[in-house]
């Protein structure tokens, strides 16, 4: 399947085991393409993962506007001043509407462009609303396999994405702002619910203390017992690098909270998450070569939806 | 699998096709969890909207705070005023968190519960941000079997439940509010792509027309011709009942720009989404089925995510 002009797949390998920044850029492509090149990539990344070189793979969501880019790129800087190295892997609604000031959003992440401890990677979403691409997990293994400390997923917070990234990652970050009752929204919504850490950012703005309160009495409402994680809300200013320090601390604890069997289950979660929407593809594709008239014959109530299925499993 | 005490299906067939709201009522439970019994009804129900005594069916959806509820009821009373009979599903996410406000909104429907012209029916969601469970398009269909001349579906608006909504209905009516720059939200988030109508419901709350301005300059960024639906955009005040025939007016609009083609092309898309989350909802049994042990082995790297997705395709 390779292009005459790819490099052969061993001395990729090699390079992409040795930490080559190209290598690892070219196993992403091929991944993202789902072509098989990456596959013994992906196993090499996986095994150094079981073996605990683990990176900390951190999902990042929350409204549009929420300061969501800039926080992942204060992040980057605090972690960069610590010595960690750090990927990132965006993904972009493929909205006509929105394409065009997400890629605004990602101009700004050039700057890291010539560090080579910080790798950032765009990566399209499966239309406007319909989540993370099936090739997101093999990524985030691929850019983790290559050695990096902490593995970023930023994605808008809409639609499927927002329960996909939760799926995908060991932690999730979640963005609020004090701004139009973000809090209670994401009360509301059933979001909370899958946040490790949240940050109320753009602090400065006025109501900053009322959405904290208001999370942390949401908090108190769900079922919990002592076991529970509540996730630790801090407040911060990504454009000033405020309150940086206090979320990476937050998603540590969290970690440490884990512990090595909680991350092992979570670990085990994602490649459920991984294994399921790469079936859901594979499905999608024979629906499309048995052609419009299955679901025409279910339209017009020929053929039961039940059978429908059966027969779409059955086929081979 | 029937309980002593059920009717036998004979004649539960024949008192549904009548119209017997209870008879719909049994219908939908078996339906609901996916029992036979409910098969030869939705086939029924099928092989009637095919001979073209259709309901309009309607998908409502809007971020949490927006009056979507209230929207609904007021298009029950208007719909009700013009001699219409109205079918409701309400999707109600099972969050623990939202699970208490959800309830609340139900009950005011109960003041149609003596009006045999309107029929109400609360579903669970597939965990908080899951969307739809597999069995919300039977349940449309029994409903629009029934006789209704309008079938409504209303969910909150959050993570895959707004994406499910538009695949599920033949309109979507998106609810926004002035406040919170909710217009701006769902343009960037890409919401209003899925919009065959906006209602821009509190328009008594100030900025309601700077949001339809924004909402209608939104509209003129997008890829369009001279075929393209732009959804109309109402100002609402559901809790007065105002606006509430102009919503229907662009409802019916869009029914009338379907046309005949473009509504049976909506339907066949509908059965499309039906026998996918069905044969989803197998596959979901079938890795259970299968224990842990798959995934175990993927997370370890033993295994090829795209081995294990071949694997559980073929299982029989």
């Amino acid at each position: 399947m390779s292009a005459p002009s790819a490099p052969p797949t061993g001395p990729l390998l090699e390079r992409y085991r040795a930490g080559d920044l190209r290598a690892l850029a070219r196993a992403v492509t091929l991944a993202e393409a789902g072509l098989d090149g990456a596959r013994p990539l992906l196993r090499a990344a996986r095994q150094r993962a079981a073996r605990g070189e683990r990176a900390v793979v951190l999902g990042v969501t929350g409204s549009p506007g929420s300061g969501k880019s800039t926080l992942v790129d204060a992040l980057i800087a605090a972690l960069r001043a610590r010595g960690q190295r750090v990927a990132v892997l965006a993904v972009d609604p493929s909205s006509p509407y929105s394409g065009g000031a997400i890629l605004g959003d990602r101009i700004r992440m050039l700057r890291h462009h010539a560090d080579p401890g910080v790798f950032v990677r765009s990566l399209a979403s499966r239309g406007a609303l319909g989540g993370l691409s099936e090739r997101t997990p093999g990524v985030l293994a691929l850019m983790e396999g290559a050695g990096f400390d902490w593995v970023i997923l930023e994605t808008v917070g809409v639609g499927q994405s927002e329960v996909d990234i939760a799926a995908a990652c060991d932690h999730t970050l979640l963005v609020l702002t004090p701004a139009g009752g973000d809090g209670v929204q994401a009360f509301k919504a059933g979001i909370m619910e899958i946040a490790d850490v949240i940050a109320v950012n753009k602090a400065d703005l006025p109501g900053a203390d009322r959405t904290v309160r208001e999370l942390m009495a949401a908090q108190g409402l769900g079922a919990h017992d002592e076991h529970t994680w509540f996730a630790p809300i801090r407040k911060t200013i990504a454009a000033k690098g405020e309150g940086i320090d206090a979320v990476i601390a937050a998603v540590e604890a969290h970690r440490a909270h884990l512990g090595e069997a909680g991350l092992l289950a979570r670990r085990e979660a994602r490649a459920e998450y991984e294994v399921r929407t790469l079936v859901q593809e594979r499905l999608l594709r024979r629906a499309r070569a048995q052609g419009r008239d299955l679901y025409q014959r279910v339209a017009q109530g020929e053929l039961d939806a039940e059978q429908a299925a059966d027969d779409l499993l059955g086929a081979r």
